[in-house]
């Protein structure tokens, strides 16, 4: 009897995660022979664990095929971490109760750092528990953070959103300077590493072009040498444009603005740091600022999505797929740069088990000397993964997303499940 | 001997100011039997007074047609406002001076409100102080609040950006809603009206869509009916999704967050409502929150335009070389609708006299009953402004925008003048 698979999306979502589904789910289609039904987890791992999963047979092929366009997790993601195979036992066991109650063979999980993790600990469960599963991780963060890959879907088109949206931006300071606002400062996200801010960079093409000055988490604030840097920029170019990664921190190593609240993984949640730079400038030069913290917008701006990124996104779920009806367990499919220019890239594979616990860093010779812009190296390496567009359809002047049904899989089992 | 023209952009700039720019100076140059060189004001009217005059017969026919998809302003804009005649005799009589001295016999100012009326007053230096001069007003003002005119140009544009972008994040924290955040604040702009509130509003097409709860400047904020609407939408649809205008208001009619800043109109700056919003719910009901100010991304983001916005920003810069051909003076194109469904539009015509100090209103039943979302004869007046894509080109995973080389026309003048 065809082994069925489960697919789920975990943490927190992107612009082309759904691309990623939509390739997945179509690969499948297309090996009817080999894998039976693709049940997607209502709200990522939960949907296992509760034994709320969803029937994508369900779904007309026009509706999986609109995933590719659409932002964020069709199927529900979630922040929950599964911990080592010992400590968390009873999770692993009721994921195996249901898994065999369903008839699953394949379990496809799309994350970051985390949710690798816990792939490489559920590829584990066939050898250490007794549940023979195929189990491949998908790539997937805006974080960029995922070893041996290229880089992750999802931080293409946040990379692109925020070298559009600074770039924007900072034409309207450009002609508003010389009686009105001259400081502009754009939050982006990235809590340990500037990749995203790095992106701000991109806009920046030749000399006095925005942004003019990038905060990096990579590096330690120093409020003197910044406010002299925002007055050179004033003085030459009339205003200043400055990125600032929410993770931007103080030399005691604390953000800059923290708001206090953790997340379920116990990240402290961030915010605001925008204001309070700006504040600082007006304080310290007098100039009359603006900020805007792109929050969200950013990872679920699929209207000006990297076209690369869409297409790495697809690719990785397809090969996933593919990778699993070969019978590789424990592999994460990668993308492999062939070369810069012109930009071309492959599908490379991964052992989660190099994956899992393995944070990225931004290397260090990506950030100027100053500490407060990019190198060549870094634009060499960021420029192709914000290449092309992959436009939406529209209708009404408003980009057609699909919801869908996501209809429940009839329950098999007589036991609950209470997430702790 | 043939009159140049004076064009200068006004207030704060958007992102289809330079398509009227465009449609203007492309008119000009194709009667250049009735207007000499078209000079643009160098941020405004600061560069008429200051004698800073952009020589725009220096660009070159590909430069002045990029204009059409670029955002802010390309000349520079100001915060600049004349008073009286009587009053201001003074930076009048420096107008008629550099006017002479470059023969300018065409006068076109592109602004919102407080331009107009500044329009109004150019108008009568011919009458009153005796020089002679065909003055036009183009609209532009993404508040949308000049009368007459259907709508503005800008606020199409901005309405898109907003509604995609509640569209998109409400996607977002839909999927993460489950386990994480609930809560979703989005502040946009509008100082005194909640035009761009309210176009989010177009985002929600059926019940349960996003956003749920839109807070007006109109609507005196109560707190206690605010969270009772908020609890009902996360219990019904697991979430909620917030607009919020930077000019939510309290009973005592203070803003709910107030910068403390103003600017040169002596306008309140605001800034900074969406956390304030955002944490009332947290204390009170003790939801996850994220949120975003778009602050100059929502009103320069030229890569998701309203085509409608685009086509009518450049007819009105089209129109007012045309009236001022004709010999109209005091006068300013509007767009005035024909239909809504097809939506049909013309360019209509009305005089400065009307224009000048008349702030259109947001109608009251535009807001529906409960005061937290639009009616249906809001969505019918907003829907067709944000109708349409117009793409700007890219290059590099990067809009293309230009930057002019904004030549300064050689000074005739001996005198200075200093700005107060």
């Amino acid at each position: 009897m065809l082994k069925n698979a489960f697919y789920a999306q975990s943490g927190g979502v992107t612009a082309v995660i759904n691309a990623t589904a939509c390739g997945l789910i179509e690969t499948a289609r297309n090996h009817t022979d080999k894998i039976g039904k693709v049940y997607a987890g209502r709200n990522g791992i939960i949907g296992a664990l509760t034994e709320d999963l969803i029937d994508t047979s369900q779904e007309s092929d026009a509706a999986i095929a609109a995933l590719r366009h659409t932002p964020a997790g069709a199927f529900g993601s979630c922040r929950f971490k599964l911990k080592g195979l010992e400590e968390s036992k009873a999770e692993y066991e009721r994921l195996i109760e249901v898994f065999k109650a369903h008839n699953i063979g394949y379990f496809f999980y799309n994350g970051g750092g985390d949710s690798q993790d816990t792939s490489h600990k559920v590829s584990q469960i066939g050898e250490k528990m007794g549940y023979p599963i195929t189990c491949v991780g998908v790539p997937k963060t805006v974080d960029n953070d995922l070893p041996i890959t290229d880089n992750c879907p999802g931080f293409g088109s946040v990379a692109k959103y925020v070298a559009v949206s600074i770039r924007e931006a900072s034409f309207d300071v450009a002609s508003m300077a010389k009686t009105s606002t001259k400081i502009f400062v754009m939050e982006v996200m990235g809590r340990h590493a500037g990749w995203i801010a790095a992106a701000g960079g991109l806009a920046a093409e030749k000399e006095g072009d925005a942004p003019h000055i990038i905060l990096f988490p990579e590096i330690i604030f120093d409020q003197e040498k910044f406010l002299a840097k925002v007055d050179d920029s004033v003085k030459k170019y009339g205003y200043c444009s400055i990125v600032v990664s929410e993770g931007a921190k103080n030399k005691e190593g604390k953000f800059l603005a923290e708001a206090g609240t953790r997340d379920a993984f116990g990240h402290a949640q961030l915010g605001g740091v925008a204001p309070v730079i700006a504040q600082l400038v007006k304080d310290s030069l007098g100039h009359k600022y603006h900020w805007a913290v792109a929050d969200y917008l950013q990872r679920a701006a699929r209207h000006i999505a990297s076209k690369t990124d869409v297409e790495q996104a697809y690719a990785l779920g397809k090969a996933a797929v593919e990778l699993a009806i070969e019978g590789k367990n424990a592999v994460m499919p990668t993308v492999e740069r062939i070369s810069n220019n012109p930009y071309q890239w492959k599908i490379g594979l991964a052992n989660l088990a190099d994956v899992a616990n393995v944070e990225k860093k931004m290397p260090l010779d990506f950030i100027s000397e100053d500490g407060f812009g990019i190198t060549e190296a870094c634009r060499e390496y960021l420029q192709p993964l914000i290449l092309g567009e992959d436009y939406p359809p529209y209708e009404n002047g408003l980009p057609q997303y699909v919801v869908l049904k996501n209809v429940a899989v009839p329950k098999k089992l007589s036991t609950t499940y209470n997430l702790k």
